[in-house]
């Protein structure tokens, strides 16, 4: 009897001891997949603030460009949080944060195309009803839809971003637009090296950011892979068509590889990351060069940034490439999100001319800033301490 | 027999996997726990880095502020680490690496507001008092008073920084100060908004730095949020009282819901969390509006960066929050670190004012760089190799 | 029997959980292993980018460093990648990925040296020739030897870099790159202190890249007390000798003590750390402001960034200071690396001389971008929709 008391013991003790190894285990695993997860998160919020830089290059309308960022996010996301932890009652976790931000990051790629048309305070209004049209779109994609490959954002953010901007601006078009200066300066377009480059390099963070623990390195390195091939092929395109390199389509055309690996950064390796690459640079360049002046002329509207050049054509393309892998839902995905976005555009854009679009200060830090010393003496007054600076 | 010595096997088996599956865990649980924190250290170095190109946009003082953070930081660090595992004779760890980049930082941020009225040599001799200061500081609040609440930092860092430059700046007072221009350029206001954005996204690692692993994704959270609050409220402040956006009260102003929810980052939810940045970032703005230029005027001293309306009464007022949750002893710890801070402040003022105050080239870069050529040519000659450049 | 049949039953679940729980720690293990290292390999690419903004300060030479340095990222990255995996057949890992943008940032340093010596489109041909080169170094020291200390980085990248470059000069040598002229604007300046900076507060992730999870964190101290050393003393050798601080120089020479520092960041203390750095940080000064200039002269070469003085010499002495842990087999590395980096440097820039120098825009960005508009009007035409910006 003894015997067996003790063997149950030991039964119980074995019983409790794979459970609780299990437990701990998992519990472990998923806090440490959470703890893996929040310097990606970050780096997408990094992300989202280079999105301004990139945009710093034009004269006498910086400042603007990063007010207008930092209302995008502090509205967007908590709205988008709401959205989701309060009408759909989702638990929040390092998930969700990265989504919202993915939300945000979404927008400004888009407010690129619509910027200095619409009056700095109408982004709070505009962040709204953005929010509203990409949760559409993401449910269409991931609810409605099974199976769609797009973990890396081709479709949700890069091609999502581009068609609504694309929605706005023919909304919005007017003349002034098109006639408003774009100076630079050779310090303006350093920022924008200095954005491009570290978005660059921030990039698989990006792509990553929501894949599983044990594809994250392999995303890394397709990521990288992929903007190595339009690195390198931007270079040459522009070097055979223009002879000299415009430094406005360089820093931009360079990220085509890392917009069009969105949708099958988990399926391919390397060296088919490198070719998507150089697809995309190649497609990227040549939207920049010979689309871009093209659809400008067609339809009277005015893409600030290039963001169709850059997040549009190579977002769908990465959309087409996953078709091999994902089958006839990722086409009806590529179709849908172009047509929710540039339906949800042209109805925000509507809402935004109703409201009155920004006709006076167009491109011009001096909507927003006290600028008028710093047009004459390069220094301006700042503080309310009411000194001269 | 046989059976017996088996169940005893097994026993010891069992008994042998408890302990070694436990003692695994727990190994791999400490360390992964350091090298989570590695990046969230990592993080706060970079924010130190960070708040220099905070303060740059001074023209003709911007590179002095990048000599006088690199020296403060590479001063105050060794002189805090020996302190640390020399005289305290503590074991070192990544804890205490964090430890010494945040005292480092807090005199960094104080640093802002005695700029330019000491000479760059004697940041050395001001990183080894502060250290003294800061310590006690850190005694007082963690030793010697028990559940203060402050795991990111309002009163231990902004509070403190505040007002141990408030000391300082009453020390060392004179008239000289008052007059020094303040000019600025647009590219050196573009380095301030890069800064301030960045280290916007980066705030989450200085606030979550030293909390358990599972407080980690939550602490995140709540920073976001409350700087979302202050960079909302900010801009609808700012726009109602001035009609055109200070950029220089801007870009601090949004950085208050950080400061201010250092004492609550890990006891309050996201809404809440919002909640206290919206007041933040107007108590913040109001501050730099109209408190800044009476307290200059009443005191006959000026603060150069600002600090105190966006590290003083922010980090007061987070501070103050934290009395729901900690009870009486927080406002002890409120009460005695404003004391110790601007008592060590006064008395190391004093100390600096003694050995010599900078009473010839304030705020301009002249006093450590060759400057003549850039005053003249925007050029300067640099290596000793002579070539003029 | 039915005892006999619990007893195997207590048994063989208990083995099956030894099993299970062993190989579950040690998968977690090692892909968290591999996901810790995930940051550092991003930082590693971030520190790659920076190196570019290091080397801005060149007024009208400012965006031909950035895309020299994106070629050669993207060249050398994927040709390193495809020897590796293809040719030598190893599989790849985040290590190979961190061993592959460790071997193209020792290009993108040499570069320093011979910057605007070639033409842009010839930097896809050194990054093909560099690949060799730098394989047969790393072969040398870690195949060929054995027990080389070398965790780092000062032999395999700053010294070799620094060799290589100069064998590359001496073969390219020619007169008018010494009559080019260097000048420099506030502004560009600025954006070398934020690189320096920058890369100070990343120079753990590249010096702990590859090491053991548990030496990462007091590699981290490590490094960073190695730069605090070099950080203090590069400012008081330039005081003693130049009164004014060279911020080119200083900006270089804070930086030596992580360069020196690779060879035992994973041998020494923090303060014998400490003690590295303030000698590499004395040495790299005087090696600007007294060497540079003496062998410039002596060899009728221009070491354009001064790499020689940051990376070479620096990077020797860190070699050299392993001698006492690793025994002669370092001297020979130290010997060893000299030699192959300055043959095969003298070979690649003898095949370039071949191919032809830049002799017609030397460190002028009117090489590779249109610069009319920008030399007159401060603004210059972008994109290729014809308006003038």
């Amino acid at each position: 009897m003894v015997k067996r008391k003790l063997m149950f013991l030991a039964l119980v003790a074995t019983a409790l001891l794979v459970w609780s190894t299990t437990a701990f285990a998992q519990e472990v695993s998923l806090l440490a997949e959470q703890l893996f997860r929040y310097h990606r998160g970050q780096d997408v919020f990094f992300m989202f603030m280079l999105v301004a830089f990139l945009m710093l290059f034009i004269k006498r309308y910086e400042w603007g460009v990063c007010l207008m960022t930092l209302l995008i996010l502090s509205v967007s996301f908590p709205f988008y949080f709401a959205v989701k932890t309060i009408y759909f009652a989702e638990a929040w976790n390092m998930d969700l944060i990265i989504l919202g931000v993915v939300c945000a990051i979404t927008l400004v790629i888009s407010a690129g195309m619509f910027l200095g048309q619409v009056k700095t305070w109408q982004y709070i209004i505009i962040a709204l009803l953005f929010v509203v049209a990409y949760s559409i779109n993401e449910w269409f994609l991931f609810t409605y839809l099974q199976g769609v490959a797009d973990m890396g954002g081709s479709l949700l953010v890069h091609a999502f971003a581009a068609y609504f901007g694309y929605g706005m601006i023919l909304s919005l078009r007017h003349k002034k637009i098109m006639d408003a200066p774009m100076k630079t300066t050779v310090h303006s377009v350093s920022f924008v090296w200095l954005a491009s480059m570290l978005l660059w390099i921030l990039w698989p963070s990006f792509t990553t950011g929501l894949l599983a623990p044990d594809q994250v390195i392999g995303g890394m390195l397709i990521t990288y892979m992929a903007l190595m091939g339009s690195t390198v092929i931007t270079y040459l395109v522009l070097l055979a068509i223009q002879k000299k390199i415009d430094p406005l389509v360089y820093t931009y055309a360079i990220l085509a590889g890392g917009v069009a690996i969105g949708s099958t950064v988990d399926l391919v390796g390397p060296w088919a990351a490198f070719a998507i690459g150089l697809l995309a640079g190649l497609i990227s360049s040549l939207c920049f060069v010979y689309l871009h002046p093209t659809l400008e002329k067609a339809f009277g509207v005015r893409d600030v940034m290039g963001v169709h050049n850059l997040h549009g054509v190579p977002g769908i393309v990465g959309g087409l490439l996953a078709i091999p892998f994902a089958g006839s839902v990722q086409g009806v995905a590529v179709v849908g999100t172009f047509v929710i976005a540039i339906v949800t555009g042209l109805i925000s854009g509507l809402i935004m001319r109703a409201i009155g679009r920004n006709e006076e200060y167009i491109l011009d830090d001096s909507e927003s800033f006290p600028m008028e010393d710093a047009r004459t003496a390069e220094s301006i007054s700042i503080r309310g301490s009411g000194v001269s600076m």
